[in-house]
C-alpha cells in the first residue's frame, strides 16, 4: 500500500436546483474539482467511483456511473457505483482510496451526486424510508425520523440530554453554514427556532432534521508521490475505517446509544493514521439528526461517552473551539444529498487543512476527520486527513 | 499484490421465487457457498461486496448491502453495494478481488442478488430501460431490445449473419441450460422454436432475448496462500479487467459492432494473466441478447473480427467443442436476475475447473474465462480463472 493525497476537491451549489439534469449536476462540481488541480484533465482519470444512493427512483435514471463517463467524458479502467445509502459517499471515497493505495489506478475521482428535489417530497421521504428493512421496521413506520427520535429518547433516559441542548447543535449548524456559499440554508437560527418548530418525532423537531436537498460534491486522489504535480497543497489521507453491524435493524443494534459500528470504524482509522481523537483539529460528522452529531462526539472519541451535552454547552464545537465539528455547516445547514455527502465532507476537510475555509476557517487546522453512517446508524466509514508539510 | 483464489461458490434456483424474500434469497446462495467451504463460517467474513442492479425498484428495499449483513449474520470492515446494472456482479467481484489482493481483508464474500419477478413484468422492463440515458434515448425508446437489435442489423450490414445463425447460439444455450439443474428454462429448443417466436424488434424474436428472473450466487474469496484450509480445489483469479467507454448513449459509440470497452477488458484480463484466447478452455459470456454472445466471440478473442457466424455453424462454442460458451446455459435458459449474473458466471467457470460441471463438464478444463457487461455494451467487466495445480 502506498500513500494516497486529495488533489482537487469541488461542489455545486446545493439545495434545490432544478436548473440541472443529474448529468449536469455530475460535471458541475467535477469541473470545479478539475480547476482546483494543475496538470489533470478528465482524460487522464484512470478510476472513477460515483456514490449515489437512488438515483433509479429520484430521476428515473438508473446506472449513474456511466451516465458520469459520458457527461465527464473519461474511460475509467476501474470503475464503481458505490450505493451505500446516507454513507454512499464515505464508501465510495474509501473504495478510491484503496484504489489508489494498491496501485490498481494512478488517478481516481470521486463524484457524489443526488437530486432529491425532482420528486414530491413525500415521495423523497417515502424513497428515503425504503434504507430500512422493509419487513420488520419501515413497513411499520419504523423509518429514520422515528429510528432517531427512538434513539435520542432513549439517550435521554440512559445520560440525560435536553431539547435545547439539541437545539444548540442546530444553532451552531447553521450559524456555520451561514458562512457557507453553498449551503442550501444560509441563515442563522435560535434556540426558539428549533424548539417552536413543528414535532416531526418527538423528541426531535423539524430543526433537529437534515432536509432534502439536490447536490453534487467530487474529490480527485493520486498517489502521494505525484501529488505536488497537481496541487502546491496536497492533503493526505492518513486513515480509513469503516464498519457494519449485522444488523439493519434498530430492534437489533446492541445499543441504542453507543453505536459499536462507528467506534469500530474509528478505532480502524485512529489506528491506520496513529494518531488519538486529541490530534484532530476539525471534524465532519453525519448530523442528519442533532442527536446523531451528539452521539458522534462520544463514538469518535472527542469527549467521553454520556458527556455530549456538556460538550455543547462548553461551546468547544464552535469554529474558535478546542474541536470545531460541522464549520461547513453540516447536513443541517448545507444539506444533505444523499450521495454527496459523505463526498463533501472530505472536500470541506480538504479545504479546511489547506487554510481555504474564508469566514468558517478553522485556524490553524492540520489533521482533520469525517464520518458518514447509514442504515439506523449500523454502518459508518471514517476518514482522516493531514496537511502535508 | 498477492494471488487469491476462489474457494467457495452457491447459487440458489433461478426463476420465479416468490416463495422468499430478498434477504432469504441472499441467504440462501450463501449458505451453499458456506457449505462448499471447509472451515470457514458467516462471522470469518471481513468484506462483504453486495451486486445488486435495483432492489429499491423491483423490491422497495434499498440498502441491500446492511441488509445481507443482517440476514448473514456478519460484522464486515470492508463493504459496498456495487450496482453497475446488469454488470453488476463482475465488477462486484472485481472490487473483492483487489481487497484480498491488497490486502486489505483476509476473505471476502460476493453475494449477487435479483428479486425482478416481485413486479408485473411490463414494471421490470421498464425498470430496465432505466439504464439507458433517460433524456437522450430510453425516454425516446431506446431500450435494450431496440439497442440491441440496432446492433445485430449493423452486424449483418458490415459483416453478415443470418437470424438462423442467431438462433443457433439460443439453441446452444438452452441445451446446456436443460442440463443446469438451477436454470430458469430446462428445456431445449429448436432454431423454428427461435424464428417462430413473437418478434420483439428486428432482427430480433423472443427466444433470442434473455428473461426476466429472479435469483442469487455468492463465491468466497481468500488469499491463495490460504486457500487450500478452505477447499480442497481452490480456483485461482489469474486475471482481471474492466472498462467503460466516455459514452452511455448507443449513438455515441465508436462502433457498434466492435466493442472497444471490452477489447480493452480483455486485453488487461490476459495481460494480468499472461495468457492469450487460445488458452481458454471456456467461457461464461453475457448472452442477453443472441447478438451479444456472437460479438464477444470476436472481441473476447474467440475467433477473427467477423467470424463469430462460423464460429456458431463450426458447433465450436459447443460443450465438447474447441472453446464451449456458456455451458451453463447462459443468461438465455438459466435466467438473467440482473445482480446475481456477473458472479453466477464466476461460481460456473469455478464448478467446472474442479471438474463438478455434470452433464455440462467441458472436459479436462483448467482455464475459464468470464465476462459480464452493462449499458449498451460501453462497459465490460472480464476475469480469468485457473484450476490450481
Amino acid at each position: 500500500m502506498r500513500p494516497v493525497s486529495v488533489v482537487g476537491v469541488g461542489l455545486t451549489q446545493w439545495g434545490k436546483r432544478n436548473d440541472v439534469s443529474l448529468g449536469e449536476l455530475i460535471v458541475e462540481s467535477a469541473k470545479h474539482a478539475f480547476e482546483d488541480t494543475k496538470r489533470l484533465a478528465p482524460k487522464d482519470i484512470e478510476a472513477l467511483y460515483v456514490a449515489n444512493a437512488q438515483s433509479e427512483r429520484f430521476t428515473e435514471q438508473a446506472h449513474p456511473a456511466n451516465l458520469a463517463a459520458e457527461f465527464l467524458g473519461i474511460s475509467p479502467k476501474v470503475t464503481a457505483r458505490v450505493e451505500m445509502a446516507c454513507a454512499s459517499g464515505g464508501a465510495a471515497f474509501r473504495n478510491a482510496f484503496f484504489t489508489i493505495a494498491s496501485g490498481q489506478a494512478e488517478s481516481a475521482l470521486v463524484s457524489g451526486v443526488e437530486k432529491m428535489c425532482n420528486v414530491p417530497s413525500s415521495e423523497a421521504m417515502r424513497n428515503l424510508c425504503l434504507v430500512e428493512d422493509l419487513t420488520w421496521e419501515s413497513f411499520h413506520g419504523m423509518i429514520p425520523p422515528s429510528g432517531f427520535a427512538l434513539i435520542a429518547s432513549r439517550y435521554m433516559h440512559e445520560y440525560g440530554v435536553t431539547q435545547e441542548q439539541l437545539a444548540k447543535i442546530a444553532v451552531k449548524n447553521h450559524k456555520n453554514g451561514s458562512k457557507n456559499p453553498i449551503a442550501q440554508f444560509r441563515k442563522e437560527i435560535t434556540i426558539e427556532t428549533v424548539l417552536e418548530s413543528p414535532m416531526i418525532a418527538h423528541p426531535l423537531n423539524l430543526y433537529d432534521c437534515s432536509p432534502i436537498s439536490d447536490g453534487s460534491a467530487a474529490v480527485i486522489l493520486v498517489p502521494t508521490k505525484e501529488a505536488r504535480k497537481y496541487n502546491d497543497t496536497p492533503v493526505d489521507v492518513i486513515g480509513s475505517g469503516q464498519f457494519m453491524e449485522p444488523s439493519f435493524n434498530c430492534s437489533n443494534m446492541q445499543s441504542l446509544t453507543t453505536w459499536r459500528a462507528l467506534v469500530n470504524a474509528a478505532n480502524n482509522a485512529y489506528s491506520m493514521a496513529k494518531l488519538t481523537p486529541k490530534d484532530m483539529d476539525l471534524a465532519e460528522t453525519h448530523d442528519c439528526f442533532t442527536i446523531a452529531e451528539l452521539i458522534e462526539y462520544e463514538d469518535l472519541g472527542l469527549c467521553k461517552k454520556g458527556e455530549g451535552p456538556q460538550l455543547v454547552d462548553s461551546g468547544d464545537t464552535e469554529i474558535g473551539g478546542r474541536i470545531p465539528v460541522n464549520p461547513s455547516g453540516g447536513l443541517k445547514s448545507k444539506g444533505h444529498p444523499v450521495g454527496a455527502t459523505g463526498v463533501a465532507q472530505i472536500a470541506e476537510v480538504t479545504e479546511q487543512l489547506r487554510g481555504e475555509g474564508g469566514p468558517r476557517q478553522v485556524d490553524g487546522a492540520i489533521t482533520g476527520i469525517t464520518q458518514n453512517l447509514s442504515g439506523f446508524a449500523t454502518h459508518h466509514v471514517v476518514h482522516i486527513l493531514r496537511r502535508q508539510n
